[in-house]
């Protein structure tokens, strides 16, 4: 099966306790498809870059059955730049520059060889890119899932609120759910967004882990302790391709298959943040790939009698 | 199997977004005997208390097999008094007032009746006096295990880390394990402590669950989503309570069975702070904690084929 990944590749320059870069190669949908890729093929990608970005970045996308059909190059501009410094926890960040350059003007157009897909994520963009995204498909996907942040929340509202009400799945941070709802309880937060549209929501806690929702089921899936986090960016996004990888892969869009969905995208996000940018992704074999899920397999499992 | 419990009973006034208390019974090892007496007979328990402590809940205590021939009682002082207002996101709180009381002359005795006891459950103390129960016991028991508190990293450190030597497992949050290491990473921060004197560690995220350390092994258990968390008051000493229980209740020390005694130390903290003070744990029945745990196992089990 094949999965649409709508999203920003762009240039990142990263500032953490462990070091700093300068600019690298970024952006939700390169995560995504670095992920994803592991498992899916084709990804096929939808973003716009400018006349800077590297044509070896685009090579290595390729040979990784990613297609490009719907990136668009921009000749005359320079590629989303963004750029943000981490604290001491890792869970919180300054954003320093953003400079939006080619994604002032993204107007996604989807390519017809990209008709029929079953699996559409919709990286975090204005909603009404992601509402274009949706409405240009000729056949509903299997599975649309959407991220979104806290910025959208408090300047186009009425425009989530609409994308809401037309995606399957919602996958949001722990300050975004409470921000959407106004709950502080995540239980009470996720009841209340099962109710805005989405059948199922992924609440995202960083280095605390990922809870899914559906109905009345819940499920939680840890993160890794590691070592040392060396840099977190790109971490939801590598999750998010991870999940959605394992999906198209299986075409199961069960809670029961989620669960494993949500395992192996917490397996993928273990491997994003022991490196700047998406080094580690690239260099990680499927090998690797299966030893990191046992582990996540030993990190909770038990067995317990219930007398 | 026998299970000794050294800590506070007390009196608590609480004060959450919920709501406020005015006296109500608190102190770690009235948590920790309202849990381990559900799994363990008998809990036998070393405090102090003053005049002023209901002989009801004496008489509630014994009643669950808790022996108190370890509890002195003053007659001339009051019990142990702590306030405290806990923030919105009741991770977090205010101490308002400590009264020491009979606390400032804390100098248990463990009676002849307790000898032999298999599990100890140093709570948070003083450490000498830990350490002077530790001493007091003719045949060392199967497994000590000690919580501590970052005041005594500040004020009695050298004292401190006499009594790790002597245990076997450390229970700590998780600044506190930063505190003692130095070590922003949880995992770094195991590997010292484990290199300070006991063999398990197991480091308390709050909301954010646990993890268990051992050698090269690591288990992390969940905290159960929760729609209100009422009162976070005892919680840890529940969870303690019911951790210790379980390990006394079935003799078994293994990594294996420990991660059991962390899931059942789970569910009867998931209990503790759906009321104030110990109001649930005395309420509930063994239907109620296995219903509860099973509700731990649908949380985190998931299958997957690994290929």
């Amino acid at each position: 099966m094949s999965l649409i990944s709508v999203g920003t590749m762009a240039f990142d320059a990263i500032e953490t306790p462990f070091g700093k870069t300068d600019k690298i190669i970024g952006g939700s949908a390169t995560y995504v498809a670095y992920a994803a890729s592991n498992f899916v093929k084709p990804v096929q990608q939808i973003s716009i870059v400018g006349y800077d970005f590297p044509k070896e970045e685009m090579e290595d996308l390729r040979k990784r059955n990613v297609h490009l059909d719907g990136v668009e190059i921009v000749p005359d501009k320079k590629s989303f730049f963004w750029s943000g410094r981490y604290h001491e926890d890792m869970n919180s960040r300054d954003t320093l520059i953003t400079d939006l350059n080619v994604l002032a003007d993204f107007n996604p157009k989807v390519p017809d060889s990209y008709q029929g897909a079953e699996f559409l994520m919709l990286g975090n963009l204005v909603p009404a890119i992601q509402m274009s995204v949706i409405k240009q498909l000729k056949q509903r996907p299997k599975l649309i899932t959407m991220d979104t942040m806290n910025f959208w929340m408090e300047s186009a509202m009425d425009d989530l609120k609409k994308v809401l009400k037309q995606v399957d799945l919602l996958m949001v941070n722990d300050a975004e759910a409470r921000q959407l709802t106004g709950q502080f309880s995540l239980v009470k937060a996720a009841k209340t967004i099962l109710n805005m549209g989405p059948k199922f929501l992924i609440i995202k806690k960083g280095e605390h882990g990922a809870l899914l929702f559906h109905g009345d089921e819940v499920f939680f899936a840890p993160a890794l302790p590691l070592e040392d986090v060396f840099d977190p960016t790109g971490a939801g996004d590598t999750f998010a391709g991870g999940f959605m990888g394992h999906l198209a892969k299986t075409g199961d869009i069960s809670f029961e298959n989620m669960k494993r969905a949500i395992i192996v995208g917490s397996a993928m996000a273990s491997f994003c943040v022991e490196k700047f940018g998406p080094t580690r992704l690239k260099e990680i074999t499927n090998e690797d790939i299966v030893r990191r899920i046992q582990q996540f397999k030993q990190l909770v499992s038990f067995e317990i009698e219930l007398v």
